[in-house]
């Protein structure tokens, strides 16, 4: 069995049993966006609460990039659905000391990111008050295609791949990184993506979504991780293994297709950024690492641990 | 000329004017709800954030309460275009002191909202801080009809109407008014409206909104206001008027419409909250109200004054 579902997870699970079904929900609570039927598409919705301290630090990050990301996380969360962002709303609560001139810089964030992926802001909230600065983004987008990508849908045999290399985000690539809005694009025009997720709270922990929703195990090949220069480099008491499975904040893509899918994958490459083949499904629920040994050992869930103390937008 | 829009005004219409436009928004910042275009449809998206010691007090209001005004006055949005909410997204956060507790109570408060306004909670974000508790709702809605109903299209000639009755909102009525989804309804069934607006900011503030939108003025009739109980029998150094015509937050209904309709109106009554003919458009863009004694005085924007201090939720 996989083990230890976070407190957040759970209190969210007690909230999505709470809720009267209502019709045009496709899919609701549990997934980077939910899924609504709108006339005869399919729209995707998701939100994410950046809190100063928690996810950013207003003393040492430029209120411009702190815009960028609040709307980046985002648009990474409609690009795990496959989708394509459309519109978002900005709710700003601003310190007093700090609200005109902060509000302007953070729009100016905002903007950059919105023009890049042709999102429209179209509105939201402004307060200011004795508080920390709080942003938040509601995005809506809509599916690509017939149908958007969800985590439940990974098959014993699959291959899983992640996008770009992973670790060390921290050190600053969380607040410049690019949301892999037209690589997802890319890989949903050419494979059959049978789940997807991005990776915020860590490879190995976002990995778990996937299985748990589809009722699967993994094994991930150590050896075929990809592991930044950030990861390498920095000092830390983590090897650079250790911090490319457990990091958060990567918002790379990690997915899996048949392996008829990955063997294409592997031989057409069709994204500048790389692709790495990490691992397979199984049938059996449990998530172990094959060390570079051949050995493989189990693969608890690292990297932010998602509960209620968690920093991680998802 | 109208005078002194509010700091708050200033910035967000700034912010208008350096958006790009994007193919699919009829309506971006500015209004109770931007109008976006989703295929053959329209929707509607709105959000507003609620902070703890600006709009409610997490001391004195129960948690179940603040849940459900946090998505009441999103549904006054939508309602206030003549909408119908489809879904929400929900994000909180929580003082780590009091998350999960603190959180399954708000929890309640939305979800009996929710399903009483078939609104769907279909996601958000939950983080726990050593900050104040926050809690932002953003709403999608849909266009009931073929056009939704904006702040800009009232005209010289059209009677004011006001829903319910206004004033003293604070000493209670904040935290437990309903939104007025289906008087919307029945109102765009019944007639043509030209311009609504939900009273969010105080009476003659969010008249403002409408005539500077439409380019009009307006005459207030003082002895028509309905004031409520709470305004006549709360102790205040202003009178039961100046409270009906200044207060924030009575999310009551303001709309112009033809007199033909105003009269239909009047002689039909369809609302079982009451409805009172207020005033009349004017194409002198300028707002007075005519007193009991039949002198004309100039109004001024009074309410809370929608600056960034400002803690009303539009």
């Amino acid at each position: 069995m996989l083990p230890d579902k976070s407190p957040e997870f759970a209190l969210i699970e007690s909230f999505r049993d709470q809720l009267r079904a209502v019709p045009g929900v496709e899919l609701g609570i549990g997934d980077d966006a939910a899924i609504v039927e709108w006339g005869s598409r399919l729209g995707l919705l998701a939100a994410d609460m950046l809190l100063d301290g928690v996810h950013f630090d207003s003393s040492s990050q430029s209120p411009v990039e702190i815009g960028r990301k609040a709307l980046a996380v985002n648009l990474s969360d409609v690009a795990a659905m496959a989708g394509v962002p459309r519109f978002a709303l900005v709710s700003l609560a601003l310190p007093r000391s700090a609200s005109d001139r902060l509000a302007v810089s953070v729009f100016e964030g905002l903007k950059s990111m919105a023009n890049e992926f042709d999102t429209a802001i179209v509105g939201g909230d402004t307060t200011s008050w004795n508080g920390p600065f709080v942003i938040n983004v509601a995005i809506v987008g809509e599916v690509a295609g017939e149908r958007a990508v969800k985590r439940s849908g990974a098959r014993p045999g699959d291959w899983l791949f992640v996008t770009g290399e992973l670790g060390g985000s921290l050190s600053g690539r969380h607040l410049t990184f690019a949301p892999r809005v037209r690589e997802a694009q890319t890989l949903h025009q050419t494979v059959e993506l049978h789940a997807m997720i991005d990776v915020s709270d860590g490879l190995v922990a976002d990995l778990y979504h996937i299985l748990e929703e589809s009722g699967t195990g993994a094994i991930l090949n150590a050896t075929a991780i990809p592991i930044s220069a950030a990861a390498r480099h920095s000092a830390a008491d983590q090897s650079p293994l250790e911090k490319a499975l457990g990091d958060g904040e990567d918002f790379e893509l990690l997915f899996a297709v048949s392996p008829e899918d990955g063997a294409k994958l592997v031989s057409t490459n069709p994204l500048e950024i790389g692709l790495s083949h990490i691992g397979e499904i199984t049938a059996e629920p449990t998530c172990l690492l094959r060390t570079d040994t051949g050995a493989l050992t189990p693969l608890p869930r690292l990297g932010w641990a998602h509960a209620l103390s968690d920093p991680s937008p998802d």
